[in-house]
């Protein structure tokens, strides 16, 4: 078992028996999702995929990725939401926050068309310069509005660089497999397509082809991250849900929301993890925020953030609880070195690593956040690699859903995301959209 | 007046007349912290640092930029919480997110001694190699430990490459002014030294030598960003607070506090604003997060996190508010052409500037989420300039010291971040607190 949940830290703060009173609908639960009878049971692709997974489409992905690295300097990747965030988060954490400082042997990667900042697009379109490039546009729908925009621009760069044809051959599209303005495009033009699964919504879709072009790209082992889910799929499908992790911790996660605690900060001991912090804002925050319920989303880097938001977890309110990664190898390590002057007065710690100091530093802090009321559950995997990873990502996306079945939520849609949309529309005057516009105007107070 | 506060859509989710009836709290908390007689008050130095700065020692650090940028290709910047944050915050929402690779005629910059992974200090050796470089060392004590043990491993790679002689002429030391292990060493050794003034904590420091010398080599007009402070300064001494932005911030945050609210999210439409997100979550979440009591500070980048975390603020729990920070003038912009088929639908947009589409996306967000019953204070900046930020930053500052007094917490203190750190020197064997080394290592259940 590459994951280990750990409630040691968290089992004095759930009421008597709680967890044996919750069994039932976690059970529930559980059944619900693997026998595809719950909410929303038609976005439940990611289930299986581990095992499912289209291996022609596997093979035709490495061989994008390997042209990719032999053609291009720098590899666009346009998309928003769980159709960046997942490959971001992928690529940060077994490469490196420095991917584009630091990579050999692959292109640098970009990721845009994830907001509508004119600086950011401007700033890339520098940084790009006259490097030889590709574009990944990742979009089911191809409308979305933020990497349509990028699309648009950064196609007509690729068309004036390469011409037509060549520019073609430059651009790979993951979109739906037969509808949508993206596949019309790729079909007419010719460019090399994958598949968003239907079966499969944005924020579960990183082991699709949705985040696995960017990551094989980035030289990051996709066969291992696929071995690491389909062992988690294995584990996790236990049916004696006591024995189940996912189970377990959906079922704590639970409990502490129905106690009383309003957030779940997310917590690591490295800085390569900041953006799969990110992607389970997403994961856990869309899919379980309705209904006026749901536990807030945050996270933090440690030990970094205990000299920032430390003090608030220590004696803020105290409705918040930690959910902390330890990856118990490190990638690499240091050894402090003995110095003659002990100016800084750390030769108590020479010869010892630096992974120990911050073995300790965990360890402490887990210590007095639990004396100071703040319930820890500690995940702990083995290494930093795709395998763990890969084992990870799918712990999370089933604990989600078991997580949102128990709260009572469909946890495969996102309704709540067109309210702003449809008035965007209706005050950029889009067609179909405009006749809400005078009356937006007029509460905005431009009319 | 630099920045406006529209309260526009906050002011129907305050109970009727509530403004008017803190008022007496929010003159008190104003009185208190302007006439140094509140909490905590030999740590508000800050109030009047964009006039009483050491101009001599602004000089220094515009000297030592120089210096530094004829020198040297890289910067090392050492220091961990309110000793790098507000430096990192600044560059990248002046110049960019992805500085290292856009700066001209100026040093690389990377941050260091932030955390205690080795694989972050491993991959900045890497990124390193064989460049020049010189190192700024911030840390008031000199014995925290993650800038100690950075500093200790860099310094040795300094020395190592240029011999004790010009590795101490290239080491900047941001300390105590006379007291203290980096105080003492860079006095043996002749390493330059600015100070941390006694009078200013970490997380209100960014506009003194803490933040200024990695600003400053950046390339970054630091007059202006003073000027902006002064400025900031002046508009917010008003003693009428019904006219002082600050103080009405301040009491809008309580009020909303009081009526149940447990979360702010500051938000912005700028993906450069990113760690000033960071800056202020510590500011505000280290300052106020005693007691039991205060607001969760958490950020969000929009339209980017509309696609992550949107959903939940739509329709999750309803215990949070929005404070966005709007820029009506993009740092630089970009049109939206024609294309002969309109295939992504975005024809309706062609001549129209992307800032102008990011501005209706502020504009259908805050209607929509406000309809969601999302309160939303509004904050209007100019431009994405030096002037501009240096006034937000007071304007932050002053707003959260204010709001401090009104929670009836010391804003200028920082207790509860002891806990997590006595425990790590007791289970490092650190000498002076390995008493209760024995005792915690039971209760890990590692003895």
């Amino acid at each position: 078992m590459s994951l280990k949940l750990n409630t040691k830290y968290v089992e004095s703060f759930l009421p008597e028996d709680s967890l044996n009173g919750i069994r039932p609908e976690v059970e529930k639960a559980h059944e619900s999702l693997c026998s595809g009878t719950g909410e929303g049971s038609s976005f439940t692709g990611w289930l299986t995929l581990p095992e499912t997974y289209d291996r022609d489409e596997f093979s035709r992905i490495k061989a994008a990725a390997a042209k990719i690295k032999k053609d291009s300097d720098v590899l666009l990747v346009i998309g928003i939401g769980g159709s960046y965030l997942g490959a971001r988060a992928v690529i940060e954490f077994i490469k490196s926050q420095n991917y584009n400082l630091l990579r050999k042997g692959a292109p640098e990667i970009y990721f845009t068309g994830n907001s509508i900042s004119s600086a950011s697009i401007n700033e890339l379109i520098e940084i790009l310069g006259d490097k030889d490039f590709s574009i990944n546009v990742i979009s089911k729908s191809g409308t979305t509005t933020e990497p349509a925009v990028a699309f648009r621009i950064f196609r007509e760069l690729l068309v004036k660089k390469y011409g037509e044809a060549e520019a073609a051959r430059r651009i790979y599209a993951t979109t739906d497999g037969s509808r949508g303005t993206l596949k019309e495009l790729s079909d007419l033009k010719g460019y090399t397509t994958f598949v968003v699964p239907d079966n499969v919504g944005g924020r579960y879709s990183v082991l699709t082809p949705v985040g696995l072009l960017p990551i094989a790209t980035a030289c990051i082992d996709i066969d291992a991250l696929m071995e690491g889910a389909r062992e988690a799929m294995h584990d996790l499908s236990e049916r004696d849900v006591c024995r189940n992790d996912c189970c377990r911790y959906a079922a704590i996660r639970n409990l502490l929301y129905r106690s009383g605690k309003k957030i779940e900060m997310l917590v690591s001991y490295e800085p390569a993890f900041t953006m799969m912090n990110e992607w389970f804002k997403q994961l856990f925050g869309e899919s379980e925020g309705k209904g006026g319920k749901g536990l807030m989303p945050a996270s933090a880097i440690f030990s970094t953030d205990l000299h920032s938001i430390g003090q608030y977890i220590q004696q803020g309110e105290r409705d918040l609880f930690e959910t902390v990664v330890i990856f118990n190898e490190p990638k690499s390590d240091i050894t402090i070195d003995l110095e003659e002057n002990d100016y800084d007065g750390l030769n108590f710690l020479a010869g010892k690593k630096l992974s120990y100091v911050n073995s300790k530093a965990f360890e402490g802090t887990v210590l007095a956040h639990t004396d100071g009321n703040v319930p820890n559950i500690i995940l702990e995997a083995e290494r930093m690699d795709e395998h763990n990873l890969g084992y990870l990502i799918y712990f999370f996306e089933k604990s989600c859903a078991v997580s949102g079945y128990i709260l009572g939520i469909n946890p495969f849609n996102q309704p709540g995301v067109e309210s702003y949309k449809k008035n965007m529309f209706a005050l950029l005057g889009k067609p179909g959209y405009d006749d809400r516009k005078d009356e937006l105007e007029k509460r905005l107070g431009i009319r």
